[in-house]
């Protein structure tokens, strides 16, 4: 079988090294080219091959059945429709063209890759906004309530959510080195200041919600997953409320809906979410709390842009994915 | 001059080893013993000198002026009686005699130790009861807005709080060894079923709130310390919500009002709470974030053992604590 | 495709448990029954499926076309000779059956599982002795300087070694807790007191060395992998010491020779061995130093176990491991 | 009392740092100033008060009474100089006057500041050399056999020994960062290209001996601590190796000598070198195994230098030191 030709642009971040790493394991694909301007000229490791990184400028755009761009925030857009217009399908990492960012009719034109939420959207695009990491773990979360509009209206919905430090990016800074984050434990963007707020504000709506979020993320002292605490007030107290859950992603190859509180090791290295639900005790007001673990590099990013450019060409979603 | 001498029951844990290594160094106590029942006989290293453990029962309760029972809870609340029988004054690190706690007259006789809000009533107190970790971060947190009945009434005060795994006792457990916790975070008693809950509830209660907590607590890939991220709906917008804390807290040796968020590195081997507030953004309803920050065995267990064992002897409370 | 029926006794352990994985995620085998005796009844994940740990005097040992043993030393053999009997082909993870322990005929019938060194013992055994985690590292490393006597002989191999925790078995052991393996860094059976040692020196005497070896292990913290750092004094200062690894194992398909020292990163959860060669500058006597990595659960115990059963099989001998 | 002024340059590395923290708590020094040129400007905390960091050319050396110089290898000479000049006594934490290093008079004329073993030379110094943090553990290690001549002439002296990542400063490189040092060992400098093997041979060479060093570092996933792991060929079977030991360092407040081997736990955030030495079994030529542990930050750097800098202006050599 001729395999689909793939590039990746912005190839030496964390997200970007996962994305050669599962296209070189994919039965499908395989890796055209490999971009990065900083460590241009540098190789790197992926399933056992070695990529030697080329200077974004130099990539060949037009050799690419699809593009995988986890460029910069910012910088992204331009490569995006450089990459469209070479005649490429395309999925962005970055925030750029996501719900709640940026403004103009091309974000609107886009489709959020939160794949289980919106694949008809997906199935026939040429570009794909691929998620945030906190957004898919916190949306797919939310959308069971969502959908039957059980959140009491006008009401903060609370996330508390922890990641590990690849989330905070490859870029050497005095914070990120290891003696400082070991042993450590801190919240950051404290007051509701998150960068996702707004791509999660945009979702919840579009999903019917009338709501804040209160966001708090924190940073823990590993290198991969995001583990969010979700407290929801609900219009009424549920007889089995994990049933919603079961019964909107009961199919679902990559979401795990679980009788327990799911952990980190439940889903490093795995494409998947995995999330329990429980109504709280000892409260007067109707309140379910969700746990909702992902990798942030996996399905929080690297493998969630695979299935949804495996969707857009075709190809089994579950291709070349980790479950 | 004289030292007074001090005895621990329950000493092989990490709270009483800390207490150990607390009265090894303070400069106005020595210890008389220390106890263990499944490891006496076992030597410990505290400030350089190595202690041996004797058998609980065996322990010269009179030979003590002050006696911490650092025993697990079910089984301190007789040691205490029996220590405060022999003359001895006691400091309980366990539950048993916290409000929220068992049932009787005992409880309510018996002061709270957090010192910083209970101070009058520990000056001449015979016994008094060590508050847990989570309630110390907690409640020291929320104190100033219930002075003022600032909280909106009958709302629900979130708090997702995260422990190192020295909170989880010294009892060798699979889930607690190193290759099970590493590169992992969870969160426990999920759905407000944490034991600390009640004792929470009646000290907001008695500080004059009307309010219901909803407590996650989640397992930390480090030793020590606690970080508690509190969201707290409050009846009007604040100019300056960090004022109310320094006004409360601005003479209090062992708390500490930052303008950043802190962090475990700030307060690890520190007898100190370190707390942030902040309006979160982006919300209707108005609502304060508050982060605060202890070591779990200092301020959050041994070291406030210590402080208050200072009050009840006359001692300056500031004595054999590093701040 | 009819799939082997495969049993592994012993699986609540880390090396019983990477077993099951293997076997789950393996294109031709299946898991027939999977034993443990203290956690007879638990469910384990496996490849995304649950299996039930059933008691090992319960397990069907007939039912299985292979049987892998990972059952403690000194309690073994036993089954190994029960599986054998019953029909099974069996690969013994535990020391009973290796070179240098306990005596008699047996343990000189059983071929020494070191895939590379003893392939052709392999191909028709009935039984096979899979390695010690320490000697497979040292024992690749040092095969291409013994097969050319180029050790001076009578000389002191020095190996300094480190193992992550996962090396010291999942029994819970106060010294494997999180909180006193977490930052901290110590030698074990030091003095040459490792009960691996005796394996390796049997070994290395049948590969034609006379060479004591003096092994200092270290327990590092980290979940997995092991890192051997050994000097070799050698009878001449080699032009291209390299060049002796990538003849005897260049063709390897699970041996990598690097130009630049291995770290764990590099092998963790892949069954290779990768080792770096160079001759010590600053010294008058010509010595190498060889750095190997393996994972210990992988190359180190399950991942060998696996290779050794594929060619015992007449499977392809990479069939089921990651590379 | 007066207290003595000190002044920091290079300030805002850890070794830095420390020395602030350090100099911040000693009953008899006062912080004159810290100097950074990087992070100049910046705030660090030391001992719970803030310290402005100042350019290093804003320094007034004259101020001090004695200067430490924490500056980087090749920039410290220079500033030492400047600072005695100026009539300051000098402590220099560079290699920069270190046996070993660079050349000329003004290294043989500055003694070297390993403490224990050169104490008469450092008593009325105006300048002393610390020693780096290897050498401290290493030499404080063998100096007992050294000093008996027991160490067999000519034989190579193995060293394997592992650091925290503080050991290799503060300046942000990608191979430091968290997700990259988590869960990793590596050997580096391996084939006795250390920078610190110069230094260890010249004092060597000074104690008497003749003998090479190989010596292997490593990076552990840790952030302060360095253990050593040393075999030294020796001309006989001693009874009771550890007397030696005991004999040379048993009144030294800093220098623990141990039955069991020690652990980084036993040394970090204390000024001490603790040993165990024990004879290797199953080896034909009679070689020690010494295992020695330090804090790198602490007798590897910062502490040292206080034990100097006490001991070079009178006051008592244990004074503001962690044991």
């Amino acid at each position: 079988m001729n395999k689909i030709t793939v590039g990746v642009l912005g190839a030496s971040g964390y997200a970007g090294r996962e994305l050669c790493e599962l296209v070189a394991r994919h039965p499908a694909m395989e890796l055209g080219f490999a971009s990065a301007n900083s460590r241009a000229g540098e190789r790197v490791r992926a399933a056992g091959q070695s990529i030697t990184l080329i200077p974004t400028d130099d990539a060949q755009l037009d050799s690419a059945d699809l593009v995988f761009s986890a460029l910069p925030h910012g910088t992204s857009a331009t490569w995006v429709e450089a990459a469209a217009s070479a005649g490429a399908k395309v999925v962005d990492l970055s925030a750029d063209l996501r719900p709640g960012n940026g403004s103009g009719q091309r974000v609107e034109a886009v489709p959020y890759g939160l794949t289980e939420l919106m694949r008809p959207e997906l199935l026939d695009a040429d570009i794909v906004a691929n998620p945030g990491c906190y957004p898919t773990a916190i949306l797919i979360a939310l959308a069971p309530l969502l959908a039957r509009s059980l959140v009491v209206k006008g009401a903060t919905i609370n996330v508390s959510a922890a990641s590990g430090t690849t989330g905070a990016g490859f870029t050497p800074k005095p914070e990120l080195m290891f003696a400082e984050v070991a042993e450590d434990f801190r919240a950051y963007s404290v007051g509701n200041e998150h960068r996702h707020l707004n791509e999660m504000r945009a979702v919840v709506s579009n999903l019917g919600g009338d709501n804040d979020i209160l966001f708090t993320p924190h940073l823990l002292p590993v290198a991969r997953g995001i583990l969010a605490t979700i407290t929801v007030p609900v219009t009424e107290r549920l007889t089995n409320p994990i049933q919603l859950w079961q019964e909107m992603y009961g199919h679902e190859p990559f979401i795990e809906v679980s009788d327990t509180p799911p952990s980190l090791r439940d889903v490093v290295r795995r494409n998947v979410v995995r999330l329990s639900v429980v109504h709280a005790a000892n409260v007067r007001q109707p309140t379910l709390v969700i746990v909702a673990a992902i990798d942030n590099l996996m399905k929080g990013a690297a493998g969630q842009a695979i299935q949804n450019a495996n969707l857009m060409l075709g190809i089994p979603e579950i291709a070349g994915l980790p479950s």
